[in-house]
């Protein structure tokens, strides 16, 4: 069945709009009577009926709730540079949305090189990944901050980061499962000794990924991929 | 220092050939006198120092052994399908080969789209790889062939496949720390039954990647991850 996006949930009916109403119209040609499912990103998803195909959008009654959760089961939040390459950072908001994340934030440190993202676009990517594969809770992509600001602002379990320096112990042994936590994940160069100093003095602890050199963002993908692993039974 | 693959070891001394020599000479400009180090992908790494730059060779001194193995960690292979878009399969070869896989086997199955790869290219992707992450073993990509042949032909200590029907244990409590092992992973569209069914009379063991509904080629990487992570201490 067809798989959309709405928040907009009015008594037993769902309202497709924009670019999701465009897309179901324009592009899939779906037409009333049809039936089609709808996640709201925020732990519910949906059997609904096509009633109604306005200009702007589309409107849909709800048959039955096919899968509901309270409690969001990604526990990892990820702040990690822009790439050089925006393709590699896309790939990787792709990648940790189908795997499985809570929030990402995009950072500056002294060491990125990619100074701005295009919000929309990797907005999108995030989006499309959700939907393509079925997540109950959609990840909250941030926009590009300071490194500083997130460390600051932060309210996580469990406190993370991924440098190059010195030895570390695994974050699978390092995280408390089922709590929720943040990762820093270095940049290309890595992040500079002030910076793991201002993470280490707001007590995040160093963890390795493993033994292998990785890619800044295969980095953000192991993570997701390490901490949804100790989560699942 | 900058990264060279070769297998051409002669008492001490290492022979840049074809490629490589070119991307030694001509892309990174290495003059004689230069050191540089060089992965033989069976387990050394070595620091060398350039004696001579001939037209489709460079011949380099070494100087030590930076690093030896002599049993490779990685213990997984991976057989899978091309995917219908082949950047998404060539994205799967660059991140197995920095996490870290012992064999790669394309494989073609009743509902694989995409009939043929172009071994050459995947080839150098896998190679740039594993210079880059610096890969004391480099991965074995071999020819795309039926899936049939792997399941007859495989010689590892364990056995697994995702497929998308039923419930199945997670692969990292199936998987017994340190054996080889192969994991079959379904197409778009998934294994047929038949194709199940072969894979079961010879002891497959079907396991899940987890809850998330995945890509192959995130399906792929993310059996990897497990594994490295099971595996490292």
């Amino acid at each position: 069945m067809k798989r959309f996006y709405s928040k907009n949930i009015q008594s037993n009916y769902i309202y497709l709009e924009d670019n999701e109403a465009q897309h179901c119209t324009k592009v899939l040609r779906c037409k009333q009577g049809d039936k089609i499912e709808i996640l709201n990103g925020e732990g519910k998803r949906f059997e609904a009926e096509i009633q109604a195909i306005n200009k702007h959008e589309v409107q849909a009654q709800i048959i039955r709730i096919l899968q509901t959760e309270t409690v969001n089961k990604n526990k990892l939040s990820v702040a990690i540079c822009p790439t050089k390459n925006p393709a590699r950072f896309e790939w990787f908001l792709e990648k940790v949305t189908e795997i499985g994340v809570h929030q990402i934030f995009p950072i500056l440190t002294t060491r990125t090189e990619k100074q701005s993202i295009k919000q929309d676009r990797m907005q999108n990517i995030v989006l499309s990944a959700a939907k393509q594969s079925s997540q109950l809770f959609f990840p909250i992509l941030h926009e590009l901050q300071p490194l500083k600001n997130v460390i600051e602002s932060d309210n996580f379990e469990q406190h993370f980061i991924a440098h190059c320096k010195d030895e570390k112990q695994h974050l699978k042994n390092a995280y408390s499962p089922n709590q929720s936590a943040i990762i820093l994940i270095g940049p290309e160069g890595d992040f500079t000794s002030e910076e793991i100093n201002i993470a280490l003095n707001k007590n995040y602890i160093p963890v390795s990924l493993g033994n292998s050199i990785l890619r800044v963002e295969t980095a953000g993908v192991v993570a997701c991929s390490i901490i949804q692993m100790v989560n699942e039974i």
